[in-house]
């Protein structure tokens, strides 16, 4: 089986799961996402829920990303320690299938006070770096249920921060005193800049969202202007966390277009440009690289 | 009927009920819960349920506080702005039922950048001055679902703020990526020190939440240490936020003593004196003292 003639790359996460044929040509063929992450997987059940995916997408070899990797997953593949570039990921990878199927490993930064985990984003980096998408050396904005803030020194994973900013957002949106105000998604327009304004200026975020309530209560804030608001307000607090880490003129911020859009405006307001990166592009650059070297 | 005979006192929530016979000597006789809250009662069904808790306290006339005023309960009572004492909110409290049923209105502070409200707090509030539990110039912190930070000033409430660290908490132990760390309660104890200190020193709350995770991931924190670390996380930020309304030497923390020692164990962390006053205690002066000017 000869990963040149095409393969497939799946992004494996703990609720979902995406997968991609990738052509003899590099380019994509085909793709699926359905609803079968880790979790719904029943023990001993990987085996078949990895074959299924060939019988829809193709008999190739295969790459495997994401929480199928940790310890809920298939095959525990253990982090790489930072600094990790995509050879020292590339090299790590664990093979549950020998020559056929591999799992990519995660990234950890153990050092300092703030250690940290990712597995599942490590592959559009390494898609970023090699296809000249950002430069070598650059302070990157990973958005998703969970934000990375990721230093790259050399193309390589010199250091990282998550910060909680989406699932906090859809926690509150789902089952707080404020779900009724989240409604609609959030839009980079003006209540959002004057929520990113506050927290880059004051850090009293668990109080402003209550804020937000009571103002719509004493006829002083429009609940349409919530979502935004409050998007602000969390996204604020995570720039500055951010922009901490590294200070810099210019920031990646790579990922879904309608979540780098908000932390693009965010940055913005904190001072700095963004340049965004389509995530999607970033990952099939991420697997082809892998692949080359899996082969 | 005459409300020094006795009279039935209510705080009547969101998701639930508690209600109190106090009798003709002052003293409680008898108490029950329920999970009849607001949420649960159907439209026109209030007169039924307030009916209900005489059939099984007593027919006395009766004081009901909390969201049972708000816009979502049985008649709404119009917020009290601040600054209010007693005799503002009992000379404002609305009747339903003329000399027999009586409902406490809720305070609001829209002077300034961050507006509030309060309902259900100010009995506690009003009966803690009015017993001489707190003095009538202080901070006060009030912890619950919603932590109120209190200004009174010739024992009134000049000015307020609620932080949201009881329900973030609850939040995340029941639907976030953390919940399976958050199973047993916290302690004012040495992890909740540290998370404490934390918050203190570091503005990275919703980054520090993920760190807990990665952590014991990495084999650098201990699973059992998590709920009273987190809780220090969250309690410090609330801390840090209530002093900066007004910087005090003693503060009073006044609600359920499981709360209050937390509360008061980060106060001492963050150098202040913090003296522990019983919410039910409270609750029951503030009922008497209403109740006496409902008569």
């Amino acid at each position: 089986m000869d990963w040149a003639d095409g393969f497939i790359a799946a992004d494996w996460g703990t609720t979902n799961r995406r997968a991609y044929l990738v052509g003899r040509d590099g380019a994509l063929h085909d793709e699926m996402e359905d609803g079968k992450g880790i979790l719904s997987v029943p023990q001993g059940g990987f085996p078949d829920a990895v074959a299924d995916l060939r019988t829809r997408l193709g008999d190739r070899p295969m790459l495997l990303a994401g929480m199928i990797g940790s310890n809920r997953g298939w095959v525990e593949a253990p982090y790489v320690a930072a600094p990790a570039g995509g050879e020292d990921i590339a090299r790590q990878m664990i093979w549950p299938e020998p020559g056929r199927t591999a799992i990519v490993p995660g990234v950890c930064h153990a050092d300092g006070q703030a250690p940290d985990v990712m597995r599942g984003e490590e592959v559009q980096i390494v898609g970023a770096v090699a296809g000249g998408l950002v430069p070598p050396d650059c302070l990157l904005c990973h958005p998703g249920t969970h934000n990375k803030w990721v230093e790259l020194r050399g193309g390589r994973i010199a250091a990282f921060r998550t910060v909680m900013t989406g699932e906090l957002f859809n926690l509150l949106k789902t089952n707080s005193i404020l779900a009724d105000l989240l409604g609609s998604p959030a839009r980079p327009d003006e209540p959002f800049a004057a929520g990113v304004q506050h927290s880059l200026g004051e850090d009293d975020l668990t109080a402003e969202l209550f804020s937000v309530r009571a103002r719509i209560l004493l006829g002083r804030g429009k609940p349409k202007e919530a979502p935004s608001y409050i998007s602000g307000l969390l996204i604020g607090a995570d720039v500055r966390i951010g922009l901490r880490m590294r200070s810099e003129r210019e920031v990646i911020v790579m990922g879904r277009p309608e979540l780098t859009a908000l932390y693009a405006a965010a940055l913005a307001i904190a001072g700095c440009r963004a340049r965004e990166v389509d995530g999607e592009r970033a990952f099939l650059t991420g697997v082809r690289h892998l692949a080359e070297r899996a082969a």
